[in-house]
């Protein structure tokens, strides 16, 4: 166990610099605090750099995670005024656990993905990538401007789901959405401009479901490559729902049709 | 246009008052706050007891809002760091608006009414009420434990259909319930433990449809009660969903149903 006790320590610099997304992208790690979802982490076999706890942390280690499995894994104590700095919630537990980004397989297979088109807010991601999850969507792709899936609060989000979902980012010509037509698969986009109504969609078979951003909605490009624009019916008086029960409500129809 | 510069002031201590539940219920006003929601609050005719702005929100109302509409309502204007004290978001527009609760015509109509059994967040079930109203259910009943409809919070992520929607609280032995089921009402309630395809479950005609708490789910009185416990299927790894994406998935359901 190494002692952290001075700001100028390098772990903890590297720590507090991974709170930005810019230097995330450049060290390849980034952080996730919590017992329960360093716990998770674990059990997922992601591949945890080092842990940073608080003495109080340390202490409770033991009662929610299985201590063998960290045994091999650097531990850094560190004090409580300098572990302030590199957490994001108001009564944070004590733990926070440094990971490095693994290139995951990103070999497509099954009929059920996901794009998510410039969606901007982290808990709204964080939700639809743990809503996908249980859907067992089999990927999840992001275009360019859509927000960071290593924000602290998307990963909270999440629920640990991060840890499962293979997560693809599309250029900003869209080629990977491209070649995924050419490779049979039907992108469905929805858009409150179309009047065609959603539940009517055939979406068995090779399927990319669209969502877009909370104000603004799927950009065009993607309007003009889609294979069919559609409208979740809104019979109510609302008029807009927000993305991550949009995406829930799409996603499932297509579980409800796989199983029919 | 009244001046509020003390905090000796009546209305300013009304106003404080009503940012606690008990204090709303005893004197039967709740706040909104911000140019979207006070300018849906007087499209949907809220009776709106009074407005409080700072100068800079007096400045903007013109913009945001029909003048004519609010022309006989009581204004004052208050000092910024007295207002500070009457919000509860980090950048405040300027504008609170307080409003009378109704007793709206609570006779039931359709057939389609959502139960929330002790749901506790906030936000949850701000996002319950603006789905629900998307969806056309026809009311909300909220069983005793559940969180406040008049939170600030709740409120904000209702985006305005709190003022469209029907509430109604039900009693702790559940007599609203057991008298709908009476009526005809097939109470369907969702829990993890139930093995039965929530897809293959009849959702047409008279329908309650029930997500519980949280943590713990629906509550034993409740399931005793159900005609139907059904479970949204996981074919994904994730085990359980966010009770708001839970309840979009199953009212957007019976939509998809009553429109075949």
């Amino acid at each position: 166990m190494i002692f952290i006790e001075s700001k100028e320590n390098t772990v903890y610099k590297e720590a507090k610099k991974l709170k930005e997304r810019k230097n995330r992208n450049k060290i390849n790690k980034y952080v996730i605090e919590g017992f329960r979802l360093v716990d998770e982490a674990i059990k997922a076999n992601l591949d945890i750099d080092y842990l940073i706890l608080t003495q109080a942390g340390y202490e409770k280690l033991n009662n929610y995670i299985d201590i063998n499995k960290v045994e091999n894994k650097k531990k850094y104590c560190i004090v409580d005024n300098l572990f302030k700095d590199l957490t994001s919630t108001e009564n944070p537990q004590g733990i926070i656990a440094i990971v490095n980004m693994e290139n995951k397989n990103l070999d497509f297979h099954g009929d059920f993905y996901l794009l998510c088109d410039k969606v901007q807010d982290p808990g709204n991601l964080g939700t639809i990538i743990r809503t996908a999850h249980a859907a067992g969507v089999n990927g999840i792709i992001l275009s360019k401007g859509t927000v960071d899936i290593y924000n602290e609060k998307t990963i909270r989000s999440t629920m640990g789901s991060l840890f499962y979902m293979p997560i693809y980012y599309d250029d900003d010509k869209f080629s990977l959405i491209k070649s995924l037509k050419k490779d049979g698969f039907k992108l469905v986009v929805t858009s409150l401009e179309s009047s065609k109504d959603f539940f009517k969609e055939d979406l068995k078979g090779k399927t990319i479901l669209t969502v877009g951003n909370e104000g603004n909605g799927v950009s065009n490009e993607i309007l003009d490559l889609a294979d069919r624009r559609v409208k979740i019916p809104m019979p109510g008086g609302a008029e807009s729902l927000n993305v991550a029960i949009a995406t829930s409500i799409i996603i499932f129809e297509k579980v409800r049709q796989n199983s029919n």
